[in-house]
């Protein structure tokens, strides 16, 4: 096995370094020069996790095309919004490897409120092989070896199971699965609530607090992924909550520390503003929880939270009246989504009451034959 | 509204307090002389929580038919393995009252394997209104005005919404549910994966391990409660993960100081002679590992954590054993456990394939008259 990785950063690097227990090479492509002569010659990457040997079978090169020459699979760590140009530079490449695509960016663009594999299908064709990894992978834990686990999604099982067998081993667990939609959209929309997680902290509040906003915020998450097509049981694994968990309740991560600045009274304008200036990093969520209110606007889905926090972001709530704004929502009941879901259009009742009532009549027909084969 | 609040330990405490914000009385029915006296001399319980001071509305009695007679609602706090023994000394006051009674008690039997509705059903009768909460509430949480939140279940709506009223306020959300059997089988089962979260953390081991263990700890949880007849969405919830989450990142449990303990390598008899010596209070997952693995025996369900959990105490595994077991386990797709469940009886796949394909044809041309009919 030949893998290639596209990305340099932390998560390409402690990916590359994850497959390379199962493959025979793994080439990381990156677009600087003094990373790859790094990794080449001393074995770190001197700018991501610089700190680890990075082991035998890892090289790099900035040379895309060369790299994909005889690769059996990319794994592809580009940030979401970069990844389209950095694509199309290298599409005719990857097209004539054949190599099965993985994809381990998370996000929703904040232009065209695609996923990953939308682009995708863009950019290579609906015909090329690709799979999408989600779950609570922190890079560093990686690189030491901690026991990590995710899902692994693609449009059939037998591709899903090929590539998770590539991550797969006794340090990492890795559930294949069909749902796209789900393990997308659990990655692409966390750092929106990482926000309100981060401005619960800074107001001070404790755990019962947090796991109220991270198990309500991941139904949120579920009611805008099942109205994509997701799977309910995706939301509530390791790509869904699993990650929301890791991403609301770890170390701190720019979408938390931009929230919990805002919890402790701070002008979001300014938060925004000296993070800016300070090169301290695009805190994520700031463009995806806009992002996240239009698709919930486009797909007729309530998003209080997410609204919440775009609020917060143009400067229309504090923390304080964010909160506030939550805990005053109406409460529903909580029955699963595919339940309350056959009963949101009017035509539908009717439907799924005939459609279930035949099909328990023709179940029961069916399996009644099915035992009188049998006996 | 007059509320009677059976037990004053902590959780007891604090339920008394959540409550007192909606009721116009509270009583609490404690054992303990002492404890009815500062509760109604010096405004708090002198032996839990006695840095709060409690609301005027709040007073305890340790006379249980005097409290009883005009009360409008139970609510039930006193631990699960004593729960028997004592509702049988008031069954016949409770019964008179006709109050709402309701359950915040979380535990599998270890001798019958019930749950609280089963022990209430036989103790009560199947006729008595009975709901069952479940959420991620510490109790000092509670007292101190913490956001919180957590679930309300009950066999029938109507009642699960009344009880969830008793809670519910701008601290508080609380959703009704009619999932009974979902809402206790995640308190009754968490501590076991508590125990195992706490060896993790012995052990030294970080984040992406823990969110690991508490999302698939939840799976098999949900494996479980599924088997019983619980919905998988309501194992998604503040009931299910919600509290699991809490119960294994959130400050130390006496379940997790055993866990700890254990995965710092210390022999698990001496932890739990230690512990029996010290009157450190018993650990439930200890009781509860054993009696899970023996039902999801009982139920046919693959339960391998909770086995693992029972071995680790039986002395049968150390640490790096049972961690090295658990990474090893076979891995499946990423489904529904109903999907997959269909899939568990030879006789289904066939009448499955069947009733999706006429199911399909059914809802395309009824959903098709549909919309004619709109148009």
């Amino acid at each position: 096995m030949r893998v290639v990785v596209f990305g340099s950063g932390s998560f390409g690097t402690a990916m590359a370094s994850v497959v390379a227990r199962n493959a025979r090479e793994v080439v990381i492509v990156t677009r600087r020069e003094d990373v790859a002569r790094g990794i080449n010659d001393a074995r770190a990457n001197p700018s991501h996790l610089s700190a680890f040997e990075l082991a035998a079978n890892v090289t790099a090169t900035t040379d895309a095309d060369e790299a994909l020459r005889g690769a059996d699979a990319i794994v592809h760590a580009i940030p979401m919004q970069g990844t389209e140009e950095f694509l199309i530079g290298v599409r005719d490449a990857v097209r004539a490897s054949g190599a099965l695509f993985v994809n381990t960016s998370k996000g929703l663009r904040s232009d065209t409120l695609e996923l990953m594999h939308e682009v995708l299908e863009r950019v290579l064709g609906r015909e090329h092989p690709c799979a999408f990894f989600g779950g609570p992978t922190f890079a560093t834990q990686l690189m030491d070896g901690t026991p990590s686990g995710g899902v692994m999604a693609a449009k059939d099982l037998a591709l899903a199971k090929r590539a998770a067998a590539l991550f797969s081993g006794p340090k990492m667990r890795v559930y294949p699965s069909t749902d796209v939609v789900g393990v997308e959209i659990g990655g692409a929309l966390k750092n929106v609530i990482a926000i309100l997680a981060g401005g619960l902290e800074g107001m001070g509040l404790g755990v019962n607090a947090q796991t109220l906003l991270v198990t309500r915020g991941c139904r949120e998450m579920t009611r805008l992924g099942v109205a994509m097509g997701a799977k309910e049981h995706t939301m509530a694994g390791l790509s869904g909550i699993g990650d929301l968990m890791l991403t609301c309740l770890g170390d701190a991560s720019r979408n938390k520390a931009v929230g919990i600045a805002f919890g402790r009274g701070k002008k979001i304008q300014d938060i925004l503003n000296e993070r800016a200036q300070s090169l301290q990093g695009v805190a994520e969520g700031v463009a995806t929880a806009p992002a996240a209110e239009r698709l919930a606007e486009k797909l007729g889905v309530s998003a209080p939270m997410m609204s919440t926090c775009a609020q917060c972001l143009r400067g229309e709530l504090d923390a304080k009246g964010a909160l506030e704004q939550c805990m005053s929502l109406p409460i529903k009941e909580d029955a699963p989504l595919e339940e309350r879901k056959s009963l949101s259009e009017k035509a539908r009742p009717f439907a799924s009451h005939v459609v279930a009532a035949l099909a328990g009549a023709l179940t029961a027909t069916v399996m009644g034959a099915g035992r009188r084969r049998r006996s």
